[in-house]
C-alpha cells in the first residue's frame, strides 16, 4: 500500500490533501493537546482508491477501517456494538477544500436495538439514548439511505401531534420508542432494505455515502464554479461521540474567535444547552449569545477562551469553531479560517501585529487584496432589507440610488437639476460620456465586464451592474422589465455595483471610510512592495483621487477622454471633417488651449510625481456619429422629398463618415498610425503637453511629463514621432526659456511590439504595457465581442479558466511580455517598464509584473489600495 | 588612406559595391582580355569621401585621380590636354545598382581649342575633331554646367536652317567650328564661367557632377522607389575614347545576346555607321538591326560574336552589350546583365543547361520566380496600342475583355446568355461571389491587394485591378467616370491585372503557354526544392488546376466558399436565423449531402495526395445581409406606414443580424469559436468529410484528408474539437466498415498559438501557419481597413519596406513562427508544418518558409509553378 488509507488524528500527520481540511485540523488540535475526541480520518487516497475500485470499499480498505476502530476502543474503553458501554462515532465528510453540497454529518453512528440500551444503562438515561438513536436513524436514512428528510420530520409531526406536545424535548421514552420503530418501518418501505443493526456495517455505508457525494450534482456544480478540481477527491472523519445533549450540563455552539463583521477583539458565536449539533443547524430552537455560557457554564467558558487563544497563536488567525460540552467538560469537534469582512480583514490583520501574534509581514497576507476594493466604496447597508429585480455583472464596485433615466442628455438635465439620476441603457458609447458624469450608477443590458460603461464606471469609481440579461429595456417607450416587474423613467432603482444585484426603490447605504487600521495596513504594504503604484488619471479630479489613495503617479492619461467632453466634441469633429489643412488647423489651433489647460491642472494635482499622458489613441470615427443613423436619415429626408440645405449637410456628413469607417476599427487606423497619418493632431498634444510643463514649471512646480505613443508595432513608427516630439520641445525650450525634463516611450500592446522590443526599446525611455489590447491581439479577442459570448461559454465550458481580460493570461500574453521585458532590458538596462491596462488592479495580475520585475503598475484610483496590498504580497511570496 | 579612392580597371579588382556596376564589368572584362578601351574608376569610397569632405575633392584625390591619368597616358602613349595626339576620355557614372536619373555621360572629354587641332592633325580629319568638340562642349554644358538642353538644341537648330541643312552629318567645318563658339558664349551667358579649357579642370568638374547627382531629385525619388540605400554612393569610369564617329568603318551599337522576349538564342540589337552613343540614344538617326554588320563591317561581326560567347561563357548569362567599332576594330564600352521577359528568361536557362553553359541548379537561379506568374495567365499582346484609362493595384494577374456590368446579378445573367462581363464594383463582398465567378475579370475603385475581390480573383486566377482610384463609379446611374471618360453599362473595357492598367476598348490577348522549357524547368525544381508545394482550393475544378500545375496536395480548403454558392446561401441563412435546435438541424440535415458530394469530388480530384480542410472560419453574419441595408429598408417601410407581413420579417431579419454583429468581426466569434459554440454545424462538416472519405475509398479511391481546426488560441479549443470529431470518425467508421485515415490538426494564426505551440501539438497532427491572420494581430492591422490608408502610406514613408501582407515580416510574425516551430517540434517531433497563408506563394516568403524547415508551402493554384521554383531556389541559396 502506497498511500495512507486510514490515519487516527493522532498519527501526527497533517497534510490537507491527504486528511482534508477537516481531518488536518483535528490532527492539528490533537497534536496540541487541545481536548479534541478521539478518532481517526479515512484520506483522500482512500476515497481514489474508492472511485478507482467502481465505487466500492476494497477488503484492504474495509480491514484497515477495523483496525482504526480498534484502536479507538482500547483508547475509549468502550466497543463498537457493544452491549454495555457501546462506542458511538460521528462521520463527516472533510475535502481538501471546504465545499458545500456533499454529505455532512451522521452523527450517533453505531447505535442498534442494542447498544441503544447499553447506553441507557451506562448513562442511567433511557430518554436520552432513545433520542439519540432516533436521531442517528433518521440522520442516516436521510443521508446515507436516501429516504426523504420530510417523510421522517411528516411522522415527527404526527406522533407529535398525536402526544399533544409542541417540542422535541416533551417526546417521553415511549414515544420517542415509537419514533424509532416507524422510522425503520418508513425507511423499509422505501428502501426495501432493512435499517441495519451491524454497527460496522453502518460505518461502511456512510464512508460510501461520504465518497459518494464527491460526485453529485450540487458538488459538481459547486466544483465548476469554484475552479476546485475534480480529482481532489474527500476525506471522511469517524470520531468518537460526545453528547451536548447529555443534559443542562451539557451544549453545543459555533463560535467566531474574533467579530467576523467588525474584526473586533472578543468571541461572538452562539450555542444550545442540552443539544446535538443539527438543533443548531435546523434552527426549531434559538441559539443563545456565546457571551451566555459564561454564566451558565464557567467552567467550560474559561476552557474555551484558553483554547481560542491557543488556536488564535497556533494558526496565527482568526478561528471558526464547533465545539461541544458534556457534563460540564469541553470538546472541540472543528476549527477553520474564519470567513470575515474586508473590514474585520484589515482590523485583524493590524490587531493581531499589535498582540504579537503576527509580524508585519504575516499581517500583509492576512488580508485578501480583491475584497479591499468594497472598502473603498459606498455599500448597501448590510441590515437593508432588499428586494432584487435582477443580477447583472458587478461591473464595477459600490453601490447607488437614484432615478431612472433611459437617456444621457436626460440625466444631465436632471442631474444639473439636483436629482440624482441612474443611467439605464443597453449600452453606452463615449457619446454617453455626459451621461455617465452625471448619474450615480450605471446599468445596462449588455456588455461584458469590460465593455464601455464598465471601464468608464470603474475609471469614476461609480458603480456599475453590466449586461444585465435580465432587464428588457424599451427605449422609446422609456421603460423596461426586469423581475416581471416594470421600470418607468423617474422610478427610484438602487444598483450594488459589487455584487451585480439590481433594487428595486431605495435601499440604505452606508459610506465607506479609510480606518487608521487600513492606513497603517497600507503603510506596512509600502514599505515591502518593490512595485510602484500609479493610477489611471485623465482629469485633475481624479488626479487629486489618485494622489489621495496613494498612487505615485500618473500611469496612464487618457486624452480621448478630453476630447469628448460636451464643449469640446464639436470643435474636435470640426477637426476630423476638415477638408483642407487650414479648416483643421484652425480647429487644433482651438483645442489647443484647452488641453494645455488640461494638462496643467493634472500636472499641478501631481506636483512632483510622474504623469503619463497617452497622446491620442481611438479611431476619428469614434468622435462621429455612427453611419447606420445617418443613412436611416438621408434615406428618409429622400423619401419625405426633403432637399436643399440640410439633407445635402447629412449626405456630406454619411460620406466622411463612411470614409472613415472601418471593418475592424480595433485593428484600424488609430493610435501611432492616426499620429502619423494627420501629424498635425499629436503634434498639437505634444506642444499642450509642453507648453503646459513649461508653464508650471514657472510657475514654480515641479514637473515629470512623460509623453506615451500608443500602438507601436515597428521601432519606426516610435523614432519618427519621438524625433517630431523632440522638435516641438526645443521651440518651446527656446521659446518659454524652461529646461524641460521629458521622458518619450510607448505602449508595449501588440505581440509585434513584444517580440521586436530590443528594436523599439532603443527609442523609448519606458516602456508601459497596454494588456487590453495585447490581449485582444494575442488571443484574437475582441473584447467588446468576446466578452458578450465567447468568454462566457468559453468559462463556463473551463475552455479558459479566467477571463483574459480581468486576469493576466500568464501562458500567452504573459510569454510576451517576458519576452518584451527581457528584450527590452538587454537593450537598454535602465528602461522603465510598466503596466497600465486594467489587469494594473487586479492582484493576481500584479503578481506577475512583479515576478517580470516591472518598476510599477498603474490601475483605477479606486484600485489603489489593492494594488499596493497586491503589490507588498507579491514582493513577500515570490 | 584606408579605401581605394581611384583604380585601373586592370587592377584587378572587381568588387562591385566599391566599383559599381559599371566599373567591375570593365575590370572584369579587361581582366578577360578582351578589348576594352584603358580607363580608371573613382570608387564609392571617394564618392562618400567627398560628401564627407561638404562636397568637394580633397587635395588628395585629385592626386590620385591625377596619377591614374599619367598612367592612362603612359599606356595609350597619348597625353592629357597634348597638342599633337591629345588623350580624350568618356566620363560615366556607376553605381553598385543600376540607378537612372544620375548624371549619365561626358564624352570626348579632353577637347580644347588647341587640343581639337591635334585630334585634327592626328586624324587627318578636322571636321571629325570640331564634330567631337561641339558634341563635348554640349555634353559638358548640359550635364557638368546645368546650361539647359534645349538653349544648345535652339542654336544647333539655327546654324542649320541658316546653313539650309537638315542633318547633323551635313554640318562643314566652318559651321562646326561657328557652333563650338556660338556653345561657348551660351556657357558663358547662362553661368558667368568660361568653359574650362583645362582637360584636368573638365574631368573633376565632371566627377563632381557625377558624385552630386548622386542626390539629385530624380535620384533620390528612385531610391526610395527602388529601395536602395541611400549610403552607397556611386563610383565614376573616366575612359579612353574610342570614335565610332571615325568614318564608315566605324559605328557605335548596343545588343542583347540573345532575344530579350524569346530568348533564342541568336544576337539581338541595332548600331549605327559613323556615330558616337548619344546619337543613338538622341534617335534622330534610324539605327540598323545588328545582324547587318555582318555585311557591312564583316571583321568586327566575327570579333563581336566572339566576345559575345565569351562573355555568355563568363557570366553564364545573357548579357546586354555596348560596343565601338574604331576603323573596323571593335571595343567594348559595357556589358551587364540583361533584361528579359518570363518567357525568355525560362528559355535561356534551359537552353544554357543544353549548351552547357550552366548546371541545372544555376539555372534554376537564373530565373525570377515573381515573374513566372505572367506565364500562366492571358496577357495583353505586347504588340497592342492601348489606351489606359486609369491604373490601379495589380492584384490578379492576367488580362480580360469584357462588356462592362456594375452589379453581380446582371453580370451572371450576361455570361449566362453567352456575353463576356467585366465586374465593376467600388469593392466586392460575398455576395458578389456569384459575380466574380461569372466574369472575365474584375475592377474596383477600392480595396488593396488583399481585398476581397483580390483574394477571390487570385484564388480563381481570374485578373482583376483593385483599388483604382481614378475610377469614379455611380452605382444608380450605371456608369463610371475614368480617364476623362464615361463608361456606361455596356462599353468594352479590358483590363490588365499584371499591370493594373484599365484600357478603353477590347485590346487583342495572347494565351499563356506552358512551354517544353518551362516544363522542364519546373522538373529541375521539383529535383532540388525541399518543401513540399500545395494549393489552396475549395472546389473541384481549381483541385484539378492545381493537380496540373504540379500541386501535391491541397494545403487549403475553405468551406466557407462552398456555402456562398447561390442555391445553398438560403439553406445556409436559415441555418444561421434558426431560432431552435429543431429548425437548425433541419437545415444542417440538407447542407449535410451537399457538403458530402462537394468533398467527394475534391477527394477524388486529388486522389493519393493529401487534402486540408478547413472547418467553418468567418463569422455567420457574413453570410447575411447588412444591418444598415436592413435598418433603411425598415424605416422607410415603417414611413410610408406598411405594415404587415414583410415589414415585420424583415424587422425580425434585422434584430437577427443586430444580433450577430460584432464590433470587431475579424476578433469575433468565428472559426473554432464558432465550432464550439454552435457544435452542430462543426460535427455537420466533419461528418461530410468523414462520410465522404469513407464513400470513395469504398470505391476504391485514396483519400487522405486533413481536418483542420482554424483560430485555435488555446490548446483546450483543440482538445475538444479534436475528441468531436474523433467521436464522428468512429461513428462513420462502424457504420461504413472502412477504417479512415485522418490527420486532425490547427490553423497556427494567433500569436498565443505560436507562443504556446508546445501545448497545442499535444492534440495536432499538423499545423498550418495562417499568415494572413497571424499577421493581422502580430501587427494589430486589419488588412481590409490597413492596406486602404495606413500601409500605402506607410511604405511611402519607408516606415515598413514592405506590405506585410504580401512578404512574410520576418523580424515580426516570423519570429514568432519561428518560436511556434521550434515549441511544436520540440512537443512532437514529427509534426507536418505547412502554410496556407498567401505569403505561400510569394518567393521571399517562400525562402523563410523554407529556412524554418517546414514541410510544405499551400497557394493559389495559379502560384504554384511559382512556388516550386522558388522553393528550390530557397533550398539552393539556404
Amino acid at each position: 500500500m502506497a498511500e495512507k488509507w486510514v490515519l487516527p488524528f493522532s498519527a501526527g500527520t497533517k497534510d490537507k490533501e491527504l486528511l482534508g481540511g477537516k481531518g488536518a485540523n483535528l490532527a492539528e488540535m490533537t497534536a496540541m493537546g487541545l481536548p479534541v475526541p478521539g478518532g481517526f480520518t479515512i484520506t483522500t487516497a482512500a476515497c481514489k482508491e474508492y472511485f478507482a475500485a467502481g465505487d466500492s470499499l476494497s477488503h484492504q480498505l474495509k480491514e484497515e477501517i477495523n483496525r482504526a476502530v480498534a484502536q479507538l476502543e482500547q483508547r475509549s474503553g468502550k466497543v463498537f456494538g457493544g452491549e454495555s458501554d457501546p462506542l458511538l462515532v460521528s462521520v463527516r465528510s472533510g475535502a481538501p477544500v471546504s465545499m458545500p453540497g456533499m454529505m455532512d454529518t451522521v452523527l450517533n453512528l453505531g447505535l442498534n436495538d442494542w447498544t441503544v440500551e447499553g447506553l441507557a444503562a451506562k448513562t442511567g438515561d433511557r430518554r436520552f439514548a432513545l433520542d439519540c438513536y432516533r436521531r442517528f436513524i433518521q440522520m442516516f436514512g436521510d443521508v446515507v439511505m436516501q429516504v426523504p428528510h420530510h417523510d421522517f420530520e411528516a411522522i415527527l409531526s404526527a406522533v407529535k401531534s398525536k402526544a399533544g406536545v409542541k417540542e422535541d424535548t416533551q417526546l417521553d421514552e415511549e414515544m420517542l420508542g415509537q419514533l424509532v420503530e416507524k422510522y425503520k418501518q418508513l425507511i423499509y418501505r422505501a428502501t426495501r432494505a432493512s435499517f441495519p443493526q451491524q454497527p460496522l456495517d453502518q460505518l461502511y455505508a456512510a464512508v460510501m455515502a461520504v465518497f459518494s457525494s464527491w460526485n453529485n450534482n450540487r458538488a459538481q456544480v459547486y466544483r465548476k464554479i469554484n475552479k476546485i478540481p475534480d480529482h481532489y477527491g474527500t476525506a471522511v472523519n469517524v470520531q468518537q461521540m460526545v453528547f451536548g445533549n447529555a443534559g443542562d450540563n451539557s451544549g453545543t455552539g459555533v463560535l467566531f474567535t474574533r467579530d467576523p463583521s467588525t474584526g473586533e477583539n472578543k468571541l461572538y458565536g452562539e450555542f444550545l444547552i442540552n443539544a446535538q449539533g443539527e438543533d443548531v443547524v435546523a434552527g426549531t430552537r434559538t441559539p443563545r449569545p456565546i457571551s451566555e455560557i459564561s454564566s451558565l457554564l464557567p467552567e467550560a467558558w474559561q476552557q474555551l477562551i484558553d483554547v481560542c487563544k491557543l488556536l488564535e497563536q497556533h494558526y496565527g488567525d482568526m478561528q471558526d469553531i464547533e465545539f461541544t460540552v458534556e457534563h460540564g467538560k469541553l470538546f472541540m469537534l472543528q476549527t477553520r479560517w474564519g470567513k470575515r469582512t474586508a473590514r474585520a480583514a484589515v482590523k485583524i490583520a493590524v490587531d493581531m501585529v499589535n498582540e504579537g501574534l503576527l509580524s508585519k509581514e504575516q499581517a500583509l497576507g492576512r488580508v485578501d487584496a480583491h475584497q479591499l476594493a468594497n472598502l473603498l466604496h459606498r455599500q448597501v447597508s448590510p441590515e437593508a432589507v432588499v428586494d432584487v429585480l435582477a443580477k447583472g455583472l458587478p461591473a464595477s464596485p459600490g453601490a447607488a440610488c437614484g432615478v431612472i433615466v433611459f437617456d444621457s442628455d436626460e440625466a444631465e438635465r436632471l442631474a444639473d437639476s439636483g436629482q440624482k439620476v441612474i443611467l439605464v441603457r443597453p449600452e453606452t458609447t463615449p457619446d454617453d460620456i455626459h451621461g455617465i458624469v452625471a448619474a450615480q450608477g450605471i446599468l445596462t443590458s449588455r456588455g461584458g465586464m469590460t465593455s464601455h460603461a464598465a471601464v468608464v464606471a470603474r475609471g469614476m469609481g461609480k458603480p456599475c451592474v453590466c449586461g444585465c440579461e435580465g432587464l428588457q429595456i424599451d427605449l422609446p417607450g422609456k421603460k423596461a422589465i426586469a423581475g416581471g416587474r416594470e421600470l418607468k423613467a423617474g422610478d427610484l432603482l438602487s444598483l450594488d455595483g459589487g455584487t451585480g444585484r439590481v433594487i428595486w426603490g431605495q435601499v440604505p447605504l452606508v459610506e465607506p471610510e479609510i480606518s487608521p487600521e487600513f492606513s497603517l495596513l497600507l503603510s506596512w504594504a509600502d514599505e515591502f512592495r518593490k512595485l510602484g503604484v500609479r493610477a489611471n488619471a485623465d482629469n485633475p479630479a481624479d488626479a487629486r483621487k489618485a494622489r489621495e489613495f496613494g498612487a505615485q503617479g500618473i500611469g496612464l492619461c487618457r486624452t480621448e477622454h478630453m476630447f469628448m467632453d460636451g464643449n469640446r466634441l464639436p470643435v474636435v469633429q470640426r477637426m476630423i471633417l476638415a477638408d483642407n489643412t487650414a479648416d483643421r488647423q484652425q480647429a487644433l489651433d482651438q483645442l489647443m488651449p484647452i488641453q494645455l489647460q488640461d494638462f496643467y491642472e493634472i500636472f499641478q494635482a501631481m506636483d512632483g510625481l510622474p504623469v503619463t499622458i497617452r497622446l491620442l489613441d481611438p479611431p476619428l470615427h469614434e468622435f462621429l456619429p455612427s453611419a447606420e443613423k445617418l443613412a436611416v436619415d438621408v434615406a428618409l429626408m429622400e423619401s419625405a422629398n426633403q432637399t436643399g440645405q440640410g439633407l445635402a449637410e447629412k449626405k456630406a456628413l454619411l460620406r466622411q463618415v463612411r470614409n472613415l469607417e472601418e471593418a475592424n476599427p480595433m485593428l484600424g487606423n488609430r493610435g501611432c498610425r492616426l499620429g502619423l497619418i494627420h501629424p498635425e493632431i499629436y503634434k498639437m498634444q505634444a506642444e499642450a503637453i509642453l507648453r503646459a510643463s513649461a508653464r508650471l514649471q514657472a510657475d514654480g512646480g515641479n514637473v515629470k511629463a512623460e509623453i506615451m505613443i500608443p500602438l507601436v508595432s515597428h521601432h519606426n513608427e516610435l523614432q519618427r514621432l519621438r524625433h517630431q516630439v523632440e522638435i516641438i520641445q526645443k521651440q518651446v525650450e527656446e521659446e518659454t526659456g524652461q529646461k524641460l525634463d521629458i521622458l518619450i516611450g510607448t505602449m508595449i500592446e501588440l505581440p509585434r511590439a513584444c517580440v521586436t522590443a530590443h528594436e523599439i526599446a532603443a527609442h523609448a525611455d519606458f516602456f508601459s504595457f497596454g494588456t487590453n489590447d495585447l490581449t485582444q491581439t494575442t488571443f484574437g479577442f475582441s473584447r467588446d465581442d468576446a466578452e458578450g459570448k465567447v468568454l462566457p461559454a468559453y468559462i463556463a465550458d473551463k475552455i479558459l479558466d479566467e477571463n483574459p481580460f480581468a486576469v493576466l493570461d500568464r501562458e500567452g500574453v504573459g510569454r510576451l511580455m517576458d519576452t518584451a521585458v527581457t528584450l527590452g532590458r538587454q537593450e537598454k538596462a535602465g528602461l522603465k517598464l510598466g503596466i497600465c491596462g486594467e489587469h494594473g488592479g487586479d492582484p493576481n495580475s500584479i503578481e506577475f509584473c512583479h515576478m517580470l520585475g516591472m518598476d510599477y503598475v498603474s490601475c483605477s484610483p479606486y484600485r489603489v489600495p489593492v494594488a499596493r496590498l497586491a503589490a507588498a504580497q507579491a514582493a513577500l511570496t515570490r
